[in-house]
């Protein structure tokens, strides 16, 4: 979906933020701007876009095959394993025309700290961090996108639907966790390994190492299923209950969809990401739990399964339409048990859209 | 295997680069210091340790419980989702009681550039690349380590015994890489996707992203197999023929196989490994294909596929007692076919020890 459009935002990106230039490292902002696919590793590349709006990509030779799918007009700076990459990229920079006595350059995700040091080793640069330079064109969906993130969700729910009948006692952590990988794989999806964890597994928001644990009877099972479809990400969680749950354990349920239903109920344009956490925070205080809700209550989502905009006590900055996240209260009870409860929100002209519409009442299989 | 030895040598190496301080991101340094075995991802995490000796471990408050995993007594410096963690790892360096006016301070793999730049925001610190500081202690292989080594690649060479059963007309590129995965997966390694790639797609030292093509009758196939057996790493490449080489084919083979065993019998204790490139790339270059050899000779291995020391034309060290690394020349014909043959060797006390057994010469199956 990269096009012209997306490039000259980012050049004026470029010029509101006083920077000179950008490094896009591999990552999904390198491929928002220029289509091209790629996964960082031992040899550094990139594209480098200035405020001028002169581009060049840094290649090692070993990857000048992958330069087919660029779908723009870039100096190609080639550099060898045996040269090392920091005299392409400083030439590449000269080339542009910035002033190299001192710029002020923004490096993307995808790229390390050392090798981001290496680069730009004996200029007199300023080094910026440029993780959210892009969030402000990449946080807000397009129509086309917002298509794209509808679809990925309602295959979230087909499998949700599905693993419901799947989960029983015997089979173990390992087998659901092929489950939920074989319905996306086979859906055309590209699923993350899922977050399953059961019984007292389910007492830590992550997820155990070895998920040998078999189900049980009376067991809670917490499914945490995020990936991707046509390059747009999915994120859902729902917990089970096999069998009869305990008193405590439906209260507790009980408060943790009351936050999720409170926040979500808040969402609209302009709200305020800081009070969405709060509200759901407050709620699960309020209940004697506050120290049981250890995380954020959310993360933005799109090509990237975490992004902006970040829905947690740090963020203040109003929600715009465009905008979609996760809403993913959870009550963890150290060394007994947890329960989450997520849907993914997103904001269109038509205002809330909740993407998951499988059902957050209680269940017992 | 993390013991106090090894901290204490990494506390004199700070001494000796003049180093006051360095973080461990998650990686294989972060492992081979503290035994945490850690992934990176959106929320910072790793050891500081000092160059008095001093330590901490900067913590998200999500990841508490696996510092159970964790084999020495260091602070735990915790940070939470609506905090941030450049006050936890400010703090965390401010109680170690180093000079902050002006701290030199190294960060291993595992971190991110704007990571980083967030972390020491406001300091007047001198950031450095650590990414080789580890270096000096990891590429000398310990005895048990080296047992370790051994083991990975005899069981590559297993799986090459294996594959050559398998390859034959029909079977396709992801046949043969599910059959490597299995067959690591089956004896207890943890293989990393493998290369694999056949007829025309041989041409290019990479691998095709979409592995559909199917092997046909007189094609080359080539696989390059990697990952772990308990911790340290195989890497190994074969090229078979199915059916009957052409003239050519026979000849760029044979020019490969030589220069692979000029290169390998020159390993011994203090050879340069610029030395060890050139050797393999003028025999190479002497039969006309210089520009066919577009990649370094070879690479250290370990914990990680690639590590120090590096055999390229840039690295000028001599080569110690406890140094495991590949040697992989390669001729790819642009358009046409490629061939690669790759082995690891390892400097012992014994002198030179090849660790791959399979046959290097011309297979037809």
């Amino acid at each position: 979906m990269a096009d012209q459009n997306r490039f000259e935002q980012l050049v004026e990106l470029l010029k509101l933020k006083g920077l000179d230039a950008v490094f896009l490292a591999p990552s999904s902002d390198l491929k928002y701007i220029t289509d091209l696919d790629m996964k960082p590793d031992s040899r550094l590349k990139g594209a480098v876009v200035t405020r001028e709006g002169k581009s060049f990509f840094l290649c090692p030779s070993l990857y000048r095959d992958e330069m087919e799918g660029l779908n723009r007009d870039m100096r190609i700076m080639e550099w060898k394993d045996g040269e090392g990459f920091k005299a392409a990229f400083q030439s590449g920079l000269r080339q542009t025309g910035i002033d190299l006595s001192s710029p002020r350059i923004a490096f993307t995700r995808g790229i390390e700290a050392g090798d981001m040091l290496d680069a730009v080793d004996g200029l007199g640069a300023t080094c910026v961090s440029g993780f959210e330079l892009l969030s402000p064109l990449r946080s807000v969906k397009s129509p086309k996108e917002q298509d794209c993130m509808r679809y990925a969700s309602l295959m979230n729910d087909k499998m949700m639907e599905a693993a419901r009948s799947y989960i029983r006692p015997g089979v173990s952590e390992t087998d659901i966790i092929a489950f939920v990988v074989n319905f996306h794989e086979s859906h055309g999806g590209k699923p993350r390994v899922p977050g399953v964890s059961t019984g007292l597994n389910t007492a830590k928001p992550h997820y155990p190492r070895d998920n040998n644990r078999l189900v049980e009877a009376n067991d809670i099972v917490r499914i945490d299923s995020g990936g991707w479809y046509e390059g747009y990400s999915h994120d859902m969680t729902r917990t089970f209950f096999v069998g009869r749950p305990t008193d405590e354990q439906r209260n507790v349920y009980e408060i943790v969809l009351k936050a999720q239903l409170a926040a979500e109920e808040r969402v609209r344009i302009g709200a305020i990401p800081r009070d969405l956490d709060r509200t759901a925070r407050d709620i699960i205080a309020k209940a004697g739990y506050a120290e049981a809700f250890n995380h954020r209550l959310g993360h933005g989502i799109g090509m990237d399964g975490h992004e902006a905009p970040y829905i947690s006590e740090a963020n203040d900055l109003p929600l715009v339409e465009g905008n979609c996240f996760s809403i993913e209260p959870g009550i963890y009870i150290k060394g007994r048990f947890g329960i989450r409860i997520e849907d993914l929100v997103m904001l269109t002209s038509g205002g809330r859209e909740i993407l998951n519409h499988f059902t957050k009442e209680l269940i017992t299989l």
